[in-house]
């Protein structure tokens, strides 16, 4: 495993007051990191505060730790730890920001700014990744809470290992996590398997509707404003109703429509490499890269649909003549 | 990792001739243990041959050492090799069973008969575990094919790192497989993400059946008749289908009924700990186990399912008053 900077590590050995930051609604990387790291910290007898936002996603709420998140603030601190966070805009901050000795970021975002007076960037699979590593330096014991933090960080933002941000470090790291604890079973079915009953409905109702357009490799969804209402709202239409289009085999590309009010719909555009659905967004005046953009939309779906079988129909005419 | 016997290594560092058998359906793990072995073999000259059971699931066709399997068969082999299979009788093997000097077994099921003349049998996540330490003590170099092969092995057995069968060792593993190829996230798609159309409506209708009983934690889902004859019949219900329930937060117990013919039900019965539905199997001529259980059925679903109601209601009352 890579070497954490000494400079990183004198930081957080020589200070004591530290105030945790993470990113806006976050996941199971910030609110893992967040946990591992302060723990960590407090096992070196440093005070430690924590300022995150909620709501925290239900899955995650089991950590004993979250019971110290947001109590009173101190005016000024030691260390504020940015986590997870690629600008500092991006934080979730106090609106009276406490002042502080040093800014540290701890990321792995390519797309970091480093905004902090100490940078530990690198280009992992979580954040967790680099504080695993960081608690190794400073001799902390990882206890199994610790080892439950930095396992649901990791798999959480590596897809349960699959993602190509996975590397010999993660696995490395994961190989260390069991021997704190021996299974991680039951924590990966409650992040990665189970859903409440509205989103394993709404799940089904995308399913239902997911049409393929004209024998083309398009996949076309539409969660009506009925069906959205009925089971929930759009809080819980997860990653996983996003993903039944492109996880049909043979699907290039999907339109999710969700009828927002009646009558208006966000649209969210996916494709597989080589199609290009960026410009179509802009065109319905939305935005995004090229695999994956969105657009508010009003108007006739049917209009819609045509619009995207000629995008297909251009590129997939291009990309043969090539 | 585990050292490997050096009675095994020296099995097939002697012998010049194998024949690979797996069991019969075989899944990824016993495919990707067979091609790595093989394959393995072979980088050190010596002659492999594999019998098979086809199909082989569409998601596991890439291999290109798939084109080696079930040639000409020779009379007489050195070694055959028995992978992932618990049983001599579960093997599928050649009618006229060819001679051999040796049987050996490699394997990683608790309840393996150890069945052969030498046998490497240990509790890993996957059979292809054993493979991996074994083609390293060969001194074999892992080739990209090969470390597919026993990425897939792996993922499969251990629902991509999810189960409680993964240890240290299993990451371990998985770290140095990424030393051979940078990513595996286009594999890992291909193993748990992806599903033909079929599939995926067969999972869409499992969900809209899907019904909570009486506000008890028991889900019951019915895929008739005509919704698998639409779908490409039962081949394509998928675990996925079967874990729809269980899935569901807040449910104990899953009863999945397969209309296989009008009329005629296959009952698939799920429950989590402390629930036991064996017994109610067993009363209706089938079996399983206490968490896993089936049987087949004819007659009034509801009486089905006030019977379930029956058996959730004495096993909640007796858990209550230990
Ligand atoms: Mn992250
Ligand atoms: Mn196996």
């Amino acid at each position: 495993m890579k070497k954490i900077p000494d400079e990183i590590i004198e930081c957080l050995k020589e200070n004591q007051n530290f105030l945790i930051l993470l990113h806006q609604k976050p996941d199971g990387d910030a609110i893992g990191s967040a946990i591992a790291m302060g723990k960590g910290l407090k096992q070196l007898n440093k005070s430690v505060d924590y300022y995150i936002e909620f709501p925290i996603e239900d899955k995650l709420l089991f950590f004993n730790e979250i019971k110290c998140f947001n109590q009173q603030l101190q005016e000024n601190y030691d260390v504020i730890l940015f986590m997870d966070c690629s600008t500092g805009e991006f934080a979730f901050s106090p609106e009276k920001m406490p002042k502080t000795k040093v800014k540290l970021v701890i990321d792995h975002h390519k797309s970091n700014a480093h905004y902090g007076d100490l940078n530990c960037i690198e280009i992992t699979g979580a954040t967790a990744e680099i504080v695993f590593r960081i608690l190794r330096a400073l001799d902390v014991t990882i206890d199994e809470e610790m080892a439950d933090a930095i396992f649901t960080a990791i798999s959480t933002d590596t897809g349960s290992f699959q993602f190509s941000n996975v590397t010999t470090d993660t696995h490395i790291i994961a190989s260390e996590l069991y021997k704190v604890k021996p299974s991680y079973a039951h924590l990966s079915k409650r992040l990665h398997s189970q859903k409440n009953m509205d989103q394993m409905k709404m799940t089904g109702a995308a399913i239902h509707s997911l049409e393929i357009l004209d024998s083309m490799p398009i996949a076309f969804m539409v969660l009506d404003y009925d069906t959205i209402t009925k089971f929930g709202g759009s809080i819980n239409i997860s990653d996983d109703v996003a993903n039944v289009g492109q996880n049909t085999i043979g699907v290039d590309i999907t339109a999710l429509l969700k009828e927002v009010r009646p009558g208006e719909y966000r649209v969210s555009l996916r494709a597989k490499f080589p199609y290009d659905i960026h410009e179509i967004a802009l065109k319905y005046g939305g935005g995004g890269h090229e695999r994956a953009a969105g657009f508010n939309f009003t108007g006739d779906i049917e209009l819609l649909k045509e619009d995207l079988m000629e995008v297909y129909k251009e590129q997939s005419e291009q990309y043969e003549t090539v």
